[in-house]
């Protein structure tokens, strides 16, 4: 074969006198990673052929070629007969090569109207399509998996915690729903960045367009996208789909710290709160005792990892100028890293979720203490007619009083509660239980669980 | 007074034996910055007292005595007159107590239902959702200005650059047409973040809702949110929103910090495409003869500004247990900051816009060197019916032959050219001209004049 | 007054045709964050002018003139006397007009053989190099405070956690030193920073040097720097400094926000090894009963405060050309607010670890529990003659049986413990108490009460 | 073979009833990526087992045998034929339990008195002090290479830009001379960073340190540890180094990122001052004139991923609680990525530098445009007697003038200069050329060609 490939080890082109050194040929050289980008490669140049010979830029026989040879190609690729070389740089090269040693002409037709600046775009966008598609969907089995949960323990009581200190009680289906919230945002972001993703940058060839009269929606119809890119400059440089998704990413695996954080605490002997299966554990090299919550540890741990991938985007693409430039490459291994972290720890929380075991005894046990009902009884007071800053004070003694007399609230008993205020009347012991708080909180968002079992009907009506 | 905030400066309530100490108070209190959040504040109180009363909670008198109480509160705030104090830690505490000042019990009553949790949460979306519309505004100013410069300057040629390369002649307005389509995404994803920022966590109370029988949802509409939070542990320690429109705004400072980077580049004397008016430029201490782009520098500078507090935010949450912890404080002056920033940033870019003065001469004499029609030869080749990947080895070729007779492509004559194809005809010269190469190019997205003036049309009737 | 300063409202100087804007004079003036540095600047002036003086380029008359002016004006600026003009855009500009004004020609010639680019790089580093020293006195005192408290608790027991579960007993001392290493490690990365910090970008001038005779050595020595930058064009536009002191800055306060992340848990009502001085915590505005340690959750939160500036620095640096840009301006507010931050958090941190009351008793109960002492039994098979593996292997099996006979190791009796292995003693029991665990980990580094006030000794040599 | 290994695939250890899932494993497991320790690992392992042999816990003949199976596995690994498996979850287990498959029960032996704890902070240790030493090397050829060219064209003179406008003249060898300034910057911080990651945990154990009378000194001395961690807990938890080190790799990468930004512009047709060779270029898929300067270009790019990684550190480390939490296994791909993209980027640009092309023409023809010689004018009135401030406007006249008439300073001609001001002389004229501006900035750290050889002497006695 001659032409471009065929110098490819003696020089980039007739322009150059000097070979690339191997040092530069490692250096730059991007097959190694990107060669996952081959299938949607392969997409993307049939619908590419299929435009130019539906606009008759090139025949019907060079398009069939084409679809033959990249046939092959599929076949060799997913038999691991594929010999990826270094030699040809990256994806787009070492398979147009193969294609061309295959079909002949027809394979040097194919970048007709095209340029691995708005191919590249194309792979690109095309693979974070899908992968976008597979995290939405696994951020539903998640939910639903939290929604299992949070039904079975609609009514389990726990301590609410600010400042993780016992705030008020809650319901342990409440506090699940709260992460249920926000992965339901996590989803809205990902499909809002969808959108973003979804425009076909082809055609933009290498920065300014072609002279070719291409049929550039043909090409969007045919993979899928919403709509082309409307501006060949931008088309070529833009990677603002990637930074948003890390950005989405970023959020939600801040989110599953968070969870992570909470399993973790719970899962301390001193807490108690749950236990993890065994299977989400290890042991200890030398500690024999020891049961480790390793797979939450681990997620809280990546988070910095998808942090960070967002901050080599950010940092890459500032202060470039226009069009295409080659610190661009440096876009996919964050990319492809984020997207490899988001499923498999999505998939591991899912299961994860399905072997948290509850000790509703500790749970309730530790509401029960800290005088978590304290709130209730200045809104009892309140209700009584009292303002509630006087209200609050009010509690705020009784409290003192109580925590000095070692007892709960209820257990200052009714004459020294009344004696600290004539509003107080033979009721109130009733609002200082645990149920009666907890049921109290009967409004949209509350933590009552009749309204916790509402929003579980919500969220599912949401998912299916 | 008697009650909570008349011991303040001795205890924080009756829980308490020992004051707060003056160190932790200047460390912990956050008046200085959140006082900005005044008066949404009080539009928040004043929803909240407003429903209350309609739900019968609070009275009308007492109402009545509030909404007194805010409109000489707004007065003295707006007249300078309101006394902030350290002691009383943030906006929230300084406004209820002025108010208890003012209207006695009322006042007290007015935190009955609510807490400084969802209060301040918010005060903080509210305040947002204002700043997001005055973006989203300001973007839509940016992008007209850089609509009409483009429209002078739909037929202005210069040369496109891909490595910082002469690439394909393109025109000016095309190139000013990428960052059009970089600002309206930036302007969707703020539009989407607003749909998040824009709930009412209002009625979370302190994470567990009330036990009082509130009405979220009419509060919601007073206040103009889009619905309300709908689990109270998330709607209190949610800070999602921030990180989202931090990320966007960071996505924008990244845009805005390439055009800066072009138009510092564009005036540097070697290139001489624009100039800048003197007012957006200053001089030096010691070189008399200095004319500096201080403004693009700056832009370019304060983007790390953004990146900064995106990574503050997103440290900030990560690992937090539920729901509300002090840690959140530092959420506001991140956001304020990067809020101030895109608003300065954003004007001074739309007035320098109108200052830019091109040196379309300059721009041409660039675009002519540099062989930047060689791929419309391999174009006309290819129409000739060369394989592409052919005629592109058989036009570097001819730039190698160009290149060292110093002369362009055109220089080399027809004759030379016959001489190294037989495809090449007569009319070949027309393609290796700069017109021709750029009005070539005439499909959506493409840099033909006639794709530029239509693409303004598009993007003027969108903002329209 | 004539010149360059009485023109500044018309335009930057004689070169120029047009003013700056009002929008742009707020958007490139520093004055209203930079006037922090006019003590140094002043220092870094009356060093430069007696160098001057001294290599004849000054008479001494006008030297006796600039002392004498930069005495009122100091005088004026402690006073609050000193009128900050936005129009002369940064600290510089204004202190040099008003010694202009109250000096004459001598205050003009002032800025002779230097620019304000050399001139912000020195005001910087001085005053960089003085909150460097702060900082590292600050470090010795926290350090000292948690030797003082460590002390007290050489013995006292508590569980060591990894995983958060627990591991095998530790002393409170113990697990105090840990964070008085990474204390000194900090203050060895504040030092090493300061020795690139403190060395004299004065003479580069505006990026190559002057014309004039100066005597750049006579300055550093004056001023205390440890030597000269080498090169005209770095010293002008190196910031690593401040990246490295950010760096620095952000280690330690992940240090204290781990310390933080600890009292937090430690304080939680389940956990309960601590108390906090009321003076260091904050009640709830509608739950009477709390008290939330504010302070180590604030400081937990500021942690993302610094990361953030230290990512604004790296962006900000990143792909700018030699020398100055105006970008550099950018690198005063993170390094101030960061300087600001990590002063008053050391101080509150000092101050709270005085406050720290430790419950004894719960720290050794938890240690019972959780067969902390798993590890002696399989070292005392080791010692035995059995395998570690092996030896590790069987105690997992003792561990098995005695949680489900819900007793502890000790619980299972000398007879069971002899069934399980043949190499069980009757001294085997002693190996199982929490004293003996702990007082058998005696060497450097270990755990023992012991090595831990040896360990005390060392730090309090090193600090004194 | 009985115990710890062979029960992995059924359960953790004898503690558990339940088996670790093949999505937890492959989750959890690092032995894909932490394989590359396994020299370190080894090396250690000898240590320690030589002191457990000097120590008497450990028999000669078994450490013979320990001895023995290392050069055995060392061989198998070196050949490729050690099987790594992941059910062995990392390095270290894969190669214990390959050690006892030779050995027998001195392989179960070998753990004794150590945790993987302590084993794998060892190991990254021992691991990033040699990647350290590698660094620090290859900076010291990078920088001699600049030195080589520096020395080439200590005379040459091109323009000094400030805000990428022409300043003043400077030369080459000057410009050059500033980055080695930061590279011996950079390898003064990793020689810092080196001292505190060369201390030894071994000893701490899992994280109490162990109850065996161990000589840990006698283990840092023979792996060429400068002393041991001092807290056990710290030791086994402590990361700070692996952030130093990232931090300052942070810097160096934004040092080579303002470099590359340099070459990329010095190599734009518009500026033309290099050109860099063939082999550190590439051409365009369609664009068959292009040259494209690809490597620095992506050294620029680079930049983003290891600012990603400092920044993943920080994160990864902020809020564990002590002592060792799983976590930290994220600790390892940041570092390793960070070392492989440092020692490719510092080979490929000393390899780049000896192929800078110097284009001295063009440079100096940008120096001799753009009045750069206006400060050395303003100097001269100075020396003359004129204030500088008045100096200053009266040049910045001069240049108007000269401006407005389109010649450079020297066109103005003497008459017009001296009409300016009676103080100019008829030698005016030499300050204002080239190389009179250059000479005469003869001082340390100035651009005269003496001063650039004299500062390459002493970069070289430092490199010796």
């Amino acid at each position: 074969m001659t032409g471009q490939f065929g110098n490819k080890d003696k020089a980039w082109s007739a322009r150059f006198s000097e070979p690339v050194s191997d040092l530069v040929k490692r250096y730059t050289a991007s097959v190694d990673f990107d060669r996952r980008l081959a299938d949607v490669d392969i997409r993307g140049s049939l619908a590419h052929a299929a435009m130019l010979a539906a606009t008759g830029i090139l025949s019907e026989t060079d398009l069939a070629s084409i679809q033959r040879g990249f046939t092959t190609i599929r076949e060799e690729i997913a038999a691991g007969r594929f010999e990826w070389s270094l030699d040809l740089e990256d994806v787009h090269l070492n398979i147009e090569k193969r294609l061309t040693e295959l079909v002949g002409d027809a394979g040097k037709r194919l970048h007709t109207a095209r340029s691995r600046n708005d191919q590249v775009a194309t792979d690109i966008r095309l693979w974070l399509r899908d992968a976008t598609d597979e995290i939405i969907a696994l951020l539903a089995d998640l939910q639903r998996a939290l929604l299992n949960l949070a039904e079975r323990h609609a009514g389990t009581i726990m301590p609410g915690f600010t400042h993780l200190q016992v705030a008020q009680p809650v319901t342990f289906g409440h506090h699940l729903l709260a992460y249920v919230e926000m992965l339901s945002r996590d989803a809205e972001r990902f499909a809002d960045a969808r959108r973003r993703i979804n425009r076909l940058p082809l055609g933009a060839a290498a920065l300014a367009g072609t002279s070719f009269p291409i049929d550039r929606e043909r090409v969007a119809r045919e993979l899928g996208f919403d709509g082309v890119c409307q501006n060949s400059l931008d088309a070529v440089s833009d990677r603002d789909f990637a930074i948003e998704f890390t950005a989405a990413a970023s959020v939600l695996m801040m989110h599953l710290s968070r969870f992570s954080e909470e399993l973790v605490n719970w899962m301390s002997p001193r807490v108690g709160f749950i236990d993890l299966s065994d299977r989400y554990c290890t042991g200890s090299s030398i500690m024999p005792q020891k049961k480790n919550p390793d797979v939450p540890e681990l997620i809280r741990g990546k988070t910095g990892r998808v942090y960070g991938h967002l901050m080599a985007l950010l940092t890459l693409m500032k202060g470039q100028p226009l069009a295409y430039n080659k610190d661009n490459q440096e876009d996919k291994e964050p990319l492809f890293d984020t997207v490899d972290t988001l499923v498999a720890t999505l998939r591991i929380f899912a299961d994860m979720t399905t072997g948290i075991q509850v000790r509703a005894d500790r749970m309730r046990q530790a509401a029960a203490e800290g005088f978590s009902t304290a709130t209730d009884l200045a809104d009892y007071l309140v209700r009584k007619g009292l303002p509630f800053r006087d209200a609050h004070e009010l509690v705020a003694l009784a409290v003192r009083e109580a925590s000095d007399a070692g007892v709960d609230l209820a257990g200052l008993g009714l004459a020294r509660l009344q004696a600290l205020s004539p509003l107080v009347g033979d009721d109130v012991l009733n609002t200082l239980t645990l149920e009666g708080s907890v049921g109290a909180r009967n409004h949209i968002g509350g933590t009552a669980p009749e309204q916790v079992r509402a929003a579980i009907g919500r969220h599912r009506a949401r998912l299916s």
